[in-house]
């Protein structure tokens, strides 16, 4: 979790590194929220907007990811800005020469207006942050860190259908132990209040108890282990895959790998009319392609598109543009 | 070859996928080649485009082609638009952790106005086709597939000298069996009447005895082994490489291999003064260096900017502003 | 060393290729330096400026730097142009496939209105130069020969601080034996008179006998061996590192590498209130992070920014808009 040092955003993001989610509260992500609901509205008409003309945005990618570069990549090009994509500087280049990775931020930011920094290893972006003399940084994932642009996405898929971020009621299924996404979406959901979500996993990947505890202050947490606990009234379903990758042994992985699968029966069964339904993608398995076609399934429509609308508000607004 | 369920394109190309020369005919190529011509006669005069000012075009390329990527990427900045290049995201990213090709395809189409796809598979523009809801696909080629672009700026450059498509005759050299490229180009010259091509070919490479059947109630076909045998008024010469690639056998490519190289001399001795000698390139020692200069030789000229003004043209008609 | 053939720049930079350091001289260098001061300025008052504006670049790395290609890339965009990057095509596309070096530049500058190259091989530049027919090449390293834009933002470094390029004083300091940007400095000195440069190297780096005696008929140069050799007053301190790939052995380069290393301290004694001290990045050591922050460290601030403008000069000026 992000260190005490962060600047806190307070409403104004100008300048500002986004490093964590911790930097935000209420304030910040409803105002950034109203922001991006202007930037979507232009785009939605159609209307080529030059917010970020004559900005130049390094996409510094330490591990390759395309999702999450493209969508930062069409944040500032439909905004009429312009990217320099740095992938894989380790493999290659002057990094791989024994330079440290200060002084390669300190090089990139001499060529740009921002950096968006995607690193494996946890702290990166604090530590770029702190480095960068003349341009913010953004955090576009460190690893088991944070990834706070994804959780904004997350929240704004939420609002933009509920109208609201307070006194809701959700689910979430999954690798809840490990999956960064789902820590992000909690510790977002209580910057508000009157929240409350079910947690649905496997016994071995269940919220940690410091976690559980932490979050239940601001969050009315409830543990659920099959889909038939889910209250028919949840405003949103939030899936998520079990992250193989996590796993030593394989057969701990197969034991827990899709659990709980979303198919049509099932949603029709346990979601609300309105129950929206979520995955942060990709998916394996864990929603079936059946599904996808339901006007309550997000995940491959609004859910993405908001992914850019929020980087195109985000990053227009700590340039000092909207 | 395409697939029946293909939306022909009837000459409006406006929010079409293009997945396959069967798509289009007579008429359709030869308004493209109208709009070529315009954006053509723009581009030499210098005048910059905004054409394709606010659009952003995703180069999604599962095998990395500099030289078609590259020329889509100049024909969308030629004319104002913007791209984004995702290389390889079988190897990185959401794809190397199991998402479906048809979740890709979803994922990128909501960051961009239009997908050109480079796949290895055959069949997979058009399953990119089905699957895209905001977009049109177009095919940068799909394995043993199509390359339709290849094929029009192909058409395109004989159109240009020829200023007609029908009543040509022509030669093809090389891999008339496997080449992608002669196919298309046959097919190409089957929408317009009065045609006639000599294919010159090993007897290992020979035209297969149902495409030949197939191109011959269109186009009439001879079938020559030997230089001598072309005739000295040819419309174009149309040499390709034989590909290594494609034979199991280290012995046979050896014995096919550049059975027929065109040398200074051979092209002044059969070929004829308006004859174009064309080539989709790379060449590997086909067609040798001296006779780079002659003004017939368009493979390193006017063809390779061809692929560009067509691509140009074909997008921005796509994209409804042409 | 650049071969005789090569075009002088001769004070006009429209149309020319930039292979090498020896096409310019006193006058062409001080015409670009105005050009520059002048376009970093635009960029200081965040002036957008379009004076690439439908300039397409492609940028083509035979191996990879991110720094260079980036800052190229930064270059063309900050002036409204585009690029095309095409990162090891010799990996890739029809390089792989057996094309000649020559036929994949009459590929690309179809596309573009100039080739940035850099290339593992030396002479690369000059083929390049000598094989296109309609844009100019800019040489962006090719192996152990040249990289000219980075002699170039070195003397500028030094320019912009002292409003001068003759009757210097300064000291080069690491592997003078092998290190490429030492030997294009002291060229780019050459052009001026009344240089002084002492040679700061172990024995086994010394510069050679015979680049010695070239130099020296226009520099005036002093072999040192220890830091309290170095006169108090020098302009400018350039040290470099000690690169490991130039070593066959191990064990020599352990003994080489690392010898001078300046310090805080060593600063304080040795150099000169006005004294900048450059490096031409990266950096591994020999100079330690505790001298970042002294006002005369420009290795990380205003070297790297003059690369970018020095770039966006030689750009505009060569495609003729400044």
């Amino acid at each position: 979790m992000a260190s005490s040092n962060l600047q806190k955003i307070q409403g104004d993001f100008k300048n500002k590194d986004i490093v964590s989610l911790s930097q935000l509260d209420d304030k910040s992500v409803l105002k950034l929220f109203e922001k991006v609901s202007l930037v979507r509205e232009l785009g939605e008409k159609g209307l080529p907007s030059d917010l970020l003309a004559g900005k130049i945005v390094v996409l510094l990618f330490y591990e390759p990811s395309s999702r999450t570069r493209s969508s930062f990549d069409a944040a500032t090009k439909q905004l009429g800005g312009q990217t320099i994509v740095v992938e894989n500087p380790q493999q290659f280049s002057s990094v791989s020469k024994g330079e440290t990775f200060e002084d390669t931020i300190r090089v990139f930011e001499a060529y740009c207006d921002a950096i968006v920094l995607r690193h494996p290893e946890l702290g990166s972006a604090e530590r770029a942050a702190k480095t960068a003399k003349f341009v913010p940084i953004i955090n576009a994932g460190d690893g088991a860190g944070e990834h706070p642009t994804q959780a904004l996405l997350d929240l704004y898929t939420i609002w933009d259908r509920k109208k609201n971020l307070s006194n809701l009621k959700g689910v979430m299924a999954g690798d809840i132990l490990n999956g960064r996404t789902v820590h992000s979406l909690l510790e977002g959901l209580s910057f508000f209040p009157g929240n409350e979500v079910f947690l649905l996993a496997p016994e071995e990947l269940k919220l940690s108890k410091s976690d559980f505890e932490k979050v239940k202050a601001r969050v009315k947490l409830h543990e659920i282990s099959s889909i038939d606990q889910i209250p028919k009234d949840c405003d949103f379903w939030y899936w998520t895959r079990v992250q193989k990758e996590r796993f030593k042994s394989e057969e701990l992985y197969k034991r827990v790998n899709n659990r709980y699968i979303v198919t049509k029966e099932i949603l029709n069964k346990y979601a609300g009319k309105v129950t929206i339904l979520m995955h942060p993608l990709p998916r394996v398995g864990e929603i079936l392609e059946e599904v996808d076609s339901d006007p309550r399934a997000v995940y491959l429509s609004s859910q993405i598109r908001s992914g850019m609308y929020v980087r195109m508000a985000l990053l227009a607004m700590i340039l000092g543009k909207l």
